[in-house]
Order: C-alpha cells, then structure tokens, then sequence
C-alpha cells in the first residue's frame, strides 16, 4: 500500500463506505503473500524498483519452483541466485520459463532486451577465475535494465593491462572490479576515473587467502579514495548497488 | 599530462620544434611534485575531481603543514582527516587558512558555500556515539561540492524512529548509513528505498563487537539488496564514494 | 537421590536399620547407568525436569541405538537430536519407537499430545532456508510439553513482514527468533514486546559470513535490550532454554 | 500511540470531528521526542515495560545530562550504563537525582525500593574479579521491579562451592552466572537446577583469553542444556533479559 | 652416538687406531639412517627412550609401509597415528606384524604385554564422542610401557559422575582429560586431585566450537591449576607425555 | 572433610552421639571461609597439596590484603601472583609478612628454604626478555618445595647454545621451556631428552605475533613428541604443573 | 615495447617515416595477447625474464588448453600450475607437449636441460609429507634455468639431522625451507648460513594448525635473521623468489 | 670453531699434545659469551657475516648497556634495534659511541662508510607514514655494507608515481617494498622488474587493517610472482635479508 491508496482508504472512511474495523484490518495488512515456507514481499517492485530476487543457496529445488511460479503469476522478470546446474535441471524442467546461466549460477525470466538508461556499467575482473562472479553481477545489472560491458583478466601484475583500457574505463558510468588474492586492481583503478567503483572481492586463492578475507580487507582498506565492498562472490549484491546506482543519470531534472 | 597534450607534443616532434629527447623527457615526467617525504599528485583534480586529500593519521605535524602548503599553493581547497585535536592547533597556527572541525577530526579550507549538485546526500546515525563518523563523510561531501543532510539515532531497536523518517529518506538521491554494535540499519533501510546505500560499520561496542568488525560483517552481509560498504569508521571514504555517486545526477546529456 | 532419600537413609543407620558401610556405599552410587561408553544420567529428570537428551553427532548408529533403548526402558519419551537421514533409517529399524523428523534431523518417542502450561513459545524465522533450525527449536519444545507456533521468512529487508505480525508477537510468552546472515531480527523485535527473546544465529550465508559467526556476533551485540543467544544454528537449545523459561508461567503461587 | 489511540482516531475521522490529513499526520508522527543528537524512544515504557536505557560509552558528558534531563522529566526511572568516575562526578552535579554505582558504573535515579514480583534473581559469580559485572546486572534487574540476591566467588576449581550452594539456586527463579577465564560454571549450573540460566562471559583472564572471547566461547559451547548468553561483561544485558523472564512468574491468569 | 662411544673414539686416535680423518667422519656421520623421502633417526630410543613414532596423515602408503619396515628391521615396537581404515588395509597387507587400532586410528606391532612401572595412566572422557581421541592416547601410553585405565562420559552437566569416580580419581599418578564443546572437565577434576593433568580438547562440537578450537582455549585458560594441554584431538601426544611423567615414578634412588 | 572424617561422622550417627539433622547439615557445609567478595577454598592444601593461590590481576589491593590475611591466619605460606608494583607498595605495607618479587610480579611469604624432593626443575628461558615469565614459574616451584635451576638465552638462532647445555638438560627431571616469537626452542629440546617438557608461549614479539598467538600455536604443534603447554605469559600454571610432576620422583613405593 | 623501441618510434615520427597518429597508436597498444576470458602479457620474458606462468587453480580445462597452446606459439617454455591429476590428463592429450608431473602437480613444456648459472638453490623439507611443495618450488626454479638439490625430512625434532647437513647448507648459494606444523626449520637454517633463505609454510598438521597458519606466523616471526617467507604451500612463488634471487651470481660485472 | 681448527684439535690428540679430556671440553664448549640474562653467540660474524643484532624491545637499558658493551669489546659495529627514544637517552649516555637514528628507532655504532658491493638496494615506500620503518631497514642493510637509495609515497592510487621512477627500478639489484593498507605496491613492482622484491608490511592504516594484518596478507597473497614477505613492521629484517641478497652479486666466481 503506498500513500495515494493510504488516502483513499481514509476518505472512504471518512465518507462513511468504508467501515473503522474493516480500514483498521486493512492498515495491518501488508503486502505479503504467503506461502508457509517463505512470505513474498509484492510490493517490493513498488517499493525498490525490482520485484524480490531468490536466494536460491538453502533453499529446496521445490521452494524454489513454488517462489518462482508466485513471482512470475504477478510479474514478468524472475531472478534466482546460486543455483546448482544439478537444481537448475530440476527447477527448468518445472518452470520452463526459466533460463539457466551456468558461468554465473542463475536462473533468469524475461531478461529485458534493451537499456533504459544512457551508457553502460563496466565490469572488470582481476583474472580469468574472477569470470563466473562478473557474470552474476553482469546478468543482475541488465535483469534491472541496465546495459553492461565486461573486460577481463587486467590484474596489476601487468600494470599496462589495465593502463590500455584506460579510455575504456573513463566511459563508464559506473564500475564493478571482481577481484581476488590481494585484490589490488580497486585501488589503481580509483586513480584513473572519477566514476564510482564497487569492489568484489572474490575466493580466488589460496593459503592464507582464507576463501577471500584477504582480498575483502584488501579492497576495505584500499588507498585508493571511494571503492565501496560487497560481499566475497557477490555478484549479485554487486550489479544490484551498481544499477541503482546507474539509475540516477536517469533522474528527472526536478528531482 | 591529458591526451590533447600529448598530442601536441608529438605534433612538434614532428614539426622538429621539439627534440626527441625533450619529448621523450616529457613522457617521463608525471605529474607529481616532490617534498622528499610525499610525491604530490598535482593532476589529480584533473583525474579524478578532488586534489589529494591527505590522510592525516601517522604523519607528522611538520609534514601536514608542508603538505598543506604545498596544495595550498596550487588549488583553492584541502582536506587533512584524522587529527587530533592536540595537532590541530600546531597545524592551524602555522597555516591559518585550516580550519578545525573537533568532532570530525578535520582539517579544511576553501570549503564551498552552495552545491554545485541538484539535490542531497542524506547522512544517517543509528546512534549518538556514531555522531562523528558521520561529520566526518558529511565534511567530506561538502568539500566535494555536494549537500548534505543529517539524522542521527534511528537505530532498529525502536523501529518507528527511522519509519517516520521514510519520507525524507525517498527525498535523498544517495544515502550514507552510520551504525555500531551489530548494524542492523542499512538492511531496514535498503528495504525501504531504491536508492543506492553506503554502510559505514563503526566501532562503537564493546566485547565481541570487536572494534566494529561485528558492525562491519553484519554490513557485508545485509539481507537488504545493494548495501556497499566501506571501512570501519571510514566517514571519509563514505563521504568521497557519496559524492562520487551523486555527481551522477549532473552528467550532461550526452555522456 | 534427593534430600528426601538421604533423610531416609540417615534414619536408617540412625535406627541400625543399614549399616555404615552400606550407606557410606550409597553415598558414593551416584544416580548413573553405565553402557561403558556412556552414563546415562538416570535422574536428571528429577533433577532438571526432563531425561537426558541424545547428541547424535559423532556417535555410532550403534552407540544411538543403545542409548535410546536404555532411555525407554526407564523414560517415556527420548529425543536425539543431530540425526542424518542415513543414519536415521538405520536406528529407526532398530528401535521402531523412534520416529524420523527430516527437516529436523531428529528422531523422537513419546511426543506429548497436549501442553501443560498456558499460551505458546513463538519461533519466527528470517528466511526460508532457516526453517530447518526452527524446527529443531519446536520439537525440543513440545517433547518438554509446550506449545509452539511457527512463522517463517520475516526477515528485515521488508521491515512490514515483521510488523504485521506485532499482534501475534504480542500474543507469544517467549520468543525464539532463528537468522543468518546478518541476523538483524531479533533487534527489530526486541523493540516491539517486552517477552524473553532468545536468537538462533544460523549457518545461512556465504563469504563473510563464516558459517555464522557473522549472525552469531550480530545477535550477540543486537542493540535490542534483552535478546540472549546460543550456539550457532542451536535450535535445540533455543528449544530448552524456552521451556524452561515458559516454565515460570505454571510456577505455584507459594514458590 | 498503542492500538486504543488507533481506534479512537480512526472513530474521530468517521464521526467527521477529526480530519483527514490531520489523522493522517498522527499516524505519521511516532512517539520520539528530538535532542538533535538523540531520539528519545518516549513510549518504550509502553512498548517493553521500561523506558529507554542509556548506553554511556561514547557517549559526551553533555549528550547524558540533556538526555537523563529529558527522560527524568517524563518519567521516574532512569538508568545509565557505562559511566566512568570522571564522568560521573561532572554529570551528578548537574543532574544531582542521579546517584552513582562505583563498581557497576551505572548512574540510576528512582530506583523501586520493592520487588512487584514474588521470589528473586540469582547472581553468580565465578571469582572475585567477576563483582563488578554481576553488580551491573543487579542494578539493572532492580531498576525493573526486580528482587535479587548475589553470591561470589564460586568457581569449579573448588566445586564444592557450588555444591554447597545448591539448596540456595533452587530457590532462584532466574539465574545469573557471570565468569571469565574458561567460564565452566554455567555448564556445571545448568546440570543443578531446571531454572533459565543466563551466562555473562567477562573479559578476566590474560593471554588466550583474548578479553574474554574464550569465556563467551565456553558457555556458547556448553554442555549444560538451555543456557543462554549475552555479550562479554554485558552485565545490562543479562538483568534486563532475567527480569523480562522473571515477570513470567506474575502473568494474569488468562494470558 | 652417546658420550661413552665419543669417548672410545677419540681414545682410538689417542692410541693411534683410528686415523683423524676416519674419526672426523665418524663426527660428521650422525644416526640417520636415509630412505630418500625420509630420514629416519635410529638413535631416538636412545636419546627419548621410545622408537620415532610414524605421523601416518599426509604419507603416502607406500611410505609408511617403507619407514614401518625399515624401523622393525632394527627395533621390536612400531607405532603409526593417524592411518585411515583405507590405507591401514593396504599397509597391512604388506606389513602382517602390523595390528590396526580402527577407532584410534593406529597400527602398532610389538605392544608391551605387561607394564615396567608402578600404577597406571588414568584416561577420562567427557563424552562419548570424545572416545577415539582417549584410546589414540592410551595406545600410545601402553606401547611405551604404561597401563593405562579409561573412564568415559563424565562431562560436567552431570556433576556427579566425575564426583563418583573421585576415589578411582586419586589412585591413578597422571591423568589425561579428553573433552570437547566448552571443555570444562580438566579444571573441576584439577579441583580433585593433586596429580598432573593433561587436557586433551577435541573437535566434537559444532557452530562456534570451530572445529576444537573453543575447548582448546577453554583447557588453556581453566581456572584448574597445573593443566597442561595438547593440540586439539592429539591423543599421541597426551600418550606420550603422560607416559614421559609417569616414568619418574620410577627413577633410580641416586638420580 | 576428608574420608576418615566422614566415616567417623556416621559412626557418630550410628551410635547415637550425633544427630541426623546435625550430621546432614555437616555434610551440607563445604571447606570454605567466606569473605563475602571471595569464598576462600580451605581444604585446598589437603586435597591439592598446596593452599590456594591469589590470582591478583582484576582485584583490588583491598581484596588481596584481606584474602591473603585470612590465609596467612591458617597457614603458613601465601603466594600472589600478577601484581603491578604500585599495588605491591600498598599490600606490602598492610601485610609486612609479604616479599616482592618485581620481575616475577609475584608476593610470597613463607618461602621454604629447602626442596622436599630429590634433583630440580630445569627452566629454560629462549631469549633475556622472557626472563620474567620464567621467574614467575621458579618462584611457584619453589613456594611447592621444589629446587629449580634458569638458563637463559638459549634461543634456536644459535642452535649451539642449546646443544652445548644438553649435559645440563639431562639432569633436570622435568623441564620448562619459555620462548616468544615463533617459540621453536621446546621442539628442539624435546628430541634432546627424555623428561617431561611443559612450553610457555610468551608474549614477546610483535606484529604478526599478535601478543603470543604465534608462539602458544607454535608450541601447540611441536614436532617434538610429548611437548604440553600452558597460556601465554603462565609462568604460574607452567611452575605448578612442573611441581605437580616433579613430586612423582617422591612417591611412596607401595602407591 | 622496450625503451629502445620507443626512441625508434620517436625517431621515425622526427624523420617523417612514421605519421604521429599511428605512433599515438603504438604507444596505446601494449604487448597483451586477448583471449577474451585471459589477457596474455607477451612481453612478460622481456620485462621479467620469464614467460607468464598458468595458476591452474579455478580455470576450466579448455581455458588452460588455449592459454598453453597460445604461449607455446610464442615461447618454448611454458609452466602451468596447481592442475589436478583428472585435469592434466584432458590437457596432456589435447597440448602432448606437456608433461604432468604427479607429485609437484605442475604440467610443463620445454623444462631447460643444464643450468644458466653457477651453483644451485639448496630445497630442504621438515618432513616427508612436504615433499610435494618442494618439488613444485624445484620444478620452477629448473624451468628458469636453475639447478636445484633437495634433502628431505631434516626437521628439528632430530636436530642432528639438519646438523649433518651443515657442511651441503654452505655450499648452496640460496636455500628454500619447506615446512609445516611449527615450522622451527628455517630458524635453525638461519643461524648455521648467511645465505638468503626462503621459508614456505604447508598445510601439513592438524586441529591448532588452521591449515598452515601456524608454520606461516611462525615463518614470520622467526627468530633466525633475514628470512623471508611466501604463503602457505606456495612452492612456485619460492621457486620464482630464488631463481630472481640467484640470477644475481650471474650479473654483469658492470652492473 | 671452525672445520680447521677442529682437525687441528684432534691432530693434537693424534700427536699427544692434547688430552683427550681436554679435546672432549673444547668440543663442548660453544662460542658463547654469557652474560646471566643473555649468551653472547661471539661467533655470529664468522658464521653468518655479521655480529649479533640486539632486539631492544623487551629488554631494560641496563641489559641493552650490558649487552651493547659486551659486543663493542669484541667487534667494531654495533646495531640495536627497536629502542624508544626515552630508552636512548639512558643508553647512549651510558655507551656514548653508540648514535640514536630517531624515526628509524636503531641504536648504531660503527656504521661503514662506503659500501663492499657493487650497486644498491632500493627501497620504496607507498606512502609518508610508511618512511620509519624503510629507514630501518635502510640503517640495518648499511651497517651490512650495502649501498641503499629510498623513494617515498609511490602508492598505487596515483600509478604514475611508480611508473616514472621504472628507470630507477630498473638499476636496483634487489627491491624492498614498504607497504600499509592494502599493500598492493609489491604486485605492481614485480610485474616492472626481475629483481628480487622483498615486502614489508606496515601497521599504517586503521579499522579492518587489524595493525597490520590486511597489509600482510595483501602481501602473501600478490598476484606478482617472486615477493616474499617479512613481518608487519620488521623493517631490520628486510634489509637483513636485502643485505644478504645482494652479498651474491660479489661472489667469487668460483663459488
């Protein structure tokens, strides 16, 4: 319920077609759909400007058929994370609708065709094993609308890699840098653009990598001046702050 | 050096007004000046939109001043954050044009009177004792040129304290979330807002809090979608990241 | 033995009855049933109002298997907890008694149909993969004779989950709330009732998260007065801990 | 505003003597009274039986004295944690109705002299250097209505010191257990009594002990069943959550 | 090579047997006896009193199987830790005069049939799970010549099994305290007994227990004075001091 | 109340000369005088061979004062151990039967002159600064009526100075060795002898040492067979402990 | 591109041979081979004296192929890491060039038969279960041309064992120490040559080992002067370290 | 004693002028200078190429005066390290030939005037904050004999500053690099150069950096083959290790 039909409510109370008890029970019901195992948040569309994304880790293959098919009957985009090619086999053959990105471990529905907004979010990994976690934040980005270009491998051990994308780098709007072991390309990349940049570090590693703590605290203490961090793998976390963050070149001008 | 430059240069390489070796001491020359104990990034204002901001913690009273100085004499603003208060007066006695901001442990000058961005950053506290933290990325939006607004003490405990402020949290174009003990508050408030969300972990707490790793984990994994954080009790690169975001809402049509 | 029974036997050696060496004897013969690999505490449900439940963890199905059957032929009832399916279907064939909660990874016998104290332990969930822990949770409750009701995914993320259920929140003596991830339920909770609430940090989560040390850190500096926790994805002892908490609704009024 | 108020304004609004925008807005105004730097949470006392708590640490001794000011003017309880000596001299002489606790370093003005619940809390301490912890909880439970009783220096090393107090912890209705090094005695508590038992791990020890990470460990990992645990010397904690278990004993009949 | 051998060779170049070059190779020339992988150090049983015993984890089988050979070719005892039931097959196999200990995880040939001194070894376990790690340690005490007396499950929660066993207790001259989860045990039985303890902490526990390092810290800082402790689940090396303690019940009158 | 004790209390019963209600209550009344902020464990010597030891870190000077009076009034020894100097000023003057011990940070009184047992502790400290951790050890043995002889500096980076102490090392009966940084030195002495080896990990070191982490791990997984450790900086657990093992060299031959 | 390149470069646009434009273009156009999933750094031998090595871990077989088949286009040597058995055999038949080498789990092409330079790197294990990390280590070094000696299992529990060893120590010009649990090795190295020495901690132990934590914190804080440490099991980065390292016995008298 | 003076003992024995008795001693007597707090290893310089270094930390002034004594008897250079500055005063008052280095915190005496070895080590600091502990090890490798050159402030976040100083990179025959934060500088300078690098992390930095740590692992974990690492602020030890490295570029060619 947002505020419009807040007013309303009271008005017909006000004018006497609408009861106190049954405005009362409607001022205490939020909207939620319930499925026993899992309450939909429908109005988070509304609210946030995309419909609830699925955890898919944790959850059974049937939760995840059920929560899809509630979504799909109310909008036309589904996103579920962290599947398993194992579940994703399950979960399509149920919901066929579903397609299955193997790389970034997504099932995804009515994936737009085209941007809704001006340029792109650049997305660049530190090394070849960093793909898979680029792909998860690439397909969230343009599952909200969002155009994306993806450059990979341009680690600092080879400093003039990622000198040669310097143009590049200064088209995009926004910039995801997936990164593991010390995951030092945040901070050079800092100091060649003005753009926001979102660190991910990744598990890549080894040893005292410790399954990437070394490069979150690595990107948590960058030198270089406004990287923001996400969660280790967190793809998705990464293209969701991205778009939103895309979003406002798109702002009306009296906002 | 900017891309027009050096092209210029070649140009008169080519013409034989400039020696190869001359052009070739160009190339080699970046843009930094000396003061033995610090390389000052002198284009970085051209870069990356800000001069250098110096990091005030582990150096020296002798070095702030020669620091600042130093910028002073080409750019018409400096930053110095992490100062005691006992420094601050040294520093600001030897160059008065610094001004002191005790809660914020900042140094500035030049700071700019109107914004030169549509809009505001909003700045919230989950509690009093987050207060500093929270000048500190409020000083550091300001002297990029962008206005801030505050609210302080809206923790998750009463939870009406940061509902009622729902209507000015759909106002700001870019948030900045300043919380201690377990940090709960980013992820009600990426509940309640599309748009993007800076967590700033403190280390208010005590015991197992750990000196804001506790806020700072319980950040990075925020059930709310599109939380970016930053290092504990790092207002500043909050602040700078904010800015960076904001800057968005001003790219020409074109870009 | 209790005072009563060592009353008695003093009595007895007072009247000659017993001979000092023969109750010396008792006085060493604790209440304890020996298998060789354990001692079965015969009387701790004298002692602590319910028999001694079974860790399955890192025990033989034999050893399982042996256990139980000693408990029934003294008990009534007997609950083992942390069960794998594998195993489960091994002891059951053993001792048909036992029946089989998946979710739960339990095996119980002679769950109690009905309460014995007034009103209900509420046991909410912030996520749908955490509905196994919570689960632990109930069994262990209602096997202790108490009535539990369940409400699941009302995690913080869409804060209006929560708060429509307030009136059910009221309604609950004792609350248990299971999380992962970042764990922030049980401070939004805690501001909205003024009964126990005792947080279940789960495993649920990945990176940073650690397995849920993240969640279990997050519950233990919740800035919600009151909220005390356990062990990480501990629903049995959540489960014990309100029992006996619930208890105190039934005291008699003289004690 | 509780659910009472609701109704009568929603009956205002039908009757026509309230208007529209005007239910609106108190239906927008939370209870919260504004000090700049604080939120007051004004219906707390309402909400979870006791106003608001303040957490001293961080906190200025001009940010205390404006918000004790402010609480003593509504109400007739206030208590404040986390106070050092210092502090406490400066904030005493301007608000002369608080009276200080040296060892348990609260502030408390208003403190009940009666208990309106029948039977007491029971405080235990491991050794002598756990005092000041269990005095804190002490007060706190006290400040809420409650009775308590302290016994000290009971330890496992010598465990006939708590043997022999065991007629005594049957006659507590809650029990406090607060130890430091490696914090055994609420496993061997718990094995005694069937009352709720709340562990306090505390920060004494030295080494390993890592101020008190290994005592909080010890009774997260304890054997005892259905002991529960608050953060490392979180005294405030555990008396709050003992007297919200403790007014279970005084439940009306039909609730 | 001993003192009493040194001696006889320098007396062999005194007297002119032994040519300089021979006796200064015969210095360089240490008791080792080289399989290329390893090297194995054919005087311990000499310099320690018991054989080198084999670490089986992270050899391949057929290393075992050539060091196991090579040591009985000149010793009568051998003994392997950490040899999973897979191998001890195959290395058996090749080896008859190995015998393997399945829950202890050991091969052993040549165990002592009776013991060479006075008393025994006492062995306690808090739990059940915590078996396999006490007969590691008793195997370990008997191949070097000690007797050995288990005792299981008698983990604190239930106070009175420990204090029943108190008479058994005081007959044993070194005991070794098995125990997982909080790992309290060492510190009431320090409280029982003036013999030396050895506490052995072991991974049984799960969540926050961290794989034995919460009982290992717990064993660390017990308030039980004189406990020393081991690595967690390291029952060889318990055996092995146990046994090096209680061969001083044994020295010579003049030592 | 030891066992002859109680046998004669029953007897006592059994003929009429004690009361059942008198002799309950005797077995309800432990071997403790209670102070009020400590309950003193006076039956420690009788069972543990030593009175009980004052752990002064954490007290106040009014606390030790009044608990080492109240020993000194029953016995005729008193150790303190973990006092800062400016608190041993304070105590000294108040119990003038008290010795300082400044490097140690230990009190004594009733030091005895002379060992009860044949042969000596060895202590061995691996650099100078760790000197007074061993003479925290040396001064408990010695207050428990062992001999104990200090080598110093025998550090591993000079490997002869160990080597060229192995004739002295073979007489000690039991061994301490206190080392910081990475606290090789046990490793090597353990495969130069045949005693029992207790390491005390120090905090000495920096960095990575994190205040003797990296030294107590160290010793944790000694390659050298039969090492057992105490916590950091314990030279108190580590010279009780060596006490406890030497007096095994004494013990009856019929035992 | 070398500086000798670039003067060239410069030369031609002087002389008119070459248009400024297409210098622009080189100048922008680093020596980077695109894969699209990798970006090969072709000039890497040139800059570094060795052709970019493959870290096997977390890429998929097919990108391994083409990464190897792309740079045996352009070297004659490649090195490829961290590569399963399972893996290798798909790879070795797809690229027959390279050879598996089981134990050191590296694939090879072109291994260099007779080393470039005088003298060897000296690759010393504790114990046998290190074998495979100094392999690794030895396997890179060759590939740069280097000779390497291994002695194996050399720890200091048998410190007589390295002892013997001395008179090989000071033949070797840079020596690489492998070792797990407390990893004592390399200070004891450290005190007997004034060679460089390389320690690489492994993974080898168990419980408060943390997967090689322990052998690295105790590399680093290492007693022995000058020794510099890689991370856990990180054989090829030692091998890398020492080769660099002894390339400066061949250095250009001039230099 | 070395090789020679070995053979020529024994052949003293050979011939009859040296008891064997008296060979026996000399055997065991190390080159050892005890001091009662310290054993002077007077035979360091002969063994590893320079005299002992005395780790001030830890120890008191009168121990650094007694030790610093000791050496300048035998030796003509001195180094202490880690000494404060009130420390100092006491000591250089005491032992005037010895000179306090300020920032760097070394006591020396006898520093060389001209180096031994051709060229020089270069050490970099990423930033200001970072220049005492490079100076520390500039001050260490000095007193070795060795050339060094510093440039300061080369952080990352400005990449041109390490890009133009390659040239000087390139003249360095080994490299330390000093580092906080996120220590990213050592994987960019090895991918500039084939030198050996050695990285020092610092404990500049705040919040997640944890002292240290993150710079550490940052470090281990480069992505730039070849760094190896010492521990977070042991500036001594990388220019112990530099100086030691750096030694074989003045190898004689037949070694």
């Amino acid at each position: 319920m947002d505020s419009a039909q807040a007013r309303q409510l009271l008005q017909g109370v006000q004018t006497g077609s609408i009861a106190v008890d049954e405005a009362l029970k409607q001022f205490q019901m939020p909207p939620v759909e319930s499925l026993g195992y899992a309450e939909l948040d429908t109005h988070r569309g509304l609210r946030q400007g995309f419909p609830e994304v699925v955890f898919g880790q944790g959850k059974t293959c049937d939760q995840i058929i059920g929560i899809s098919r509630s979504i799909l009957e109310r909008e036309n985009r589904v996103l579920v994370t962290r599947v398993t090619e194992e579940s994703a086999a399950k979960i399509t053959q149920a919901v066929p609708a579903l397609h299955y990105h193997k790389s970034a471990r997504c099932l995804t529905a009515g994936m737009p065709d085209s941007s809704m907004y001006p340029g792109f979010i650049g997305i660049i990994t530190a090394g070849t094993s960093d793909i898979p976690v680029a792909e998860e934040a690439s397909i969230t980005a343009r599952m909200m609308g969002h155009q994306t270009q993806l450059r990979h491998d341009l680690g600092v051990a080879g400093i003039h890699r990622i000198l040669r994308a310097h143009d590049w780098l200064l088209t995009a709007h926004v910039l995801i840098v997936v990164a593991g072991m010390e995951a030092a390309l945040p901070s050079v990349v800092a100091g060649l653009t003005e753009r926001p940049i979102i660190g991910v570090p990744t598990s890549v590693g080894y040893g005292s990598h410790f399954n990437g703590i070394t490069a979150l605290l690595g990107m948590l203490n960058s030198c270089g001046s406004g990287v923001t961090v996400v969660n280790i793998d967190n793809g998705f976390g990464a293209g969701y702050a991205a778009a939103q963050i895309h979003k406002l070149t798109a702002l009306p001008t009296h906002e």
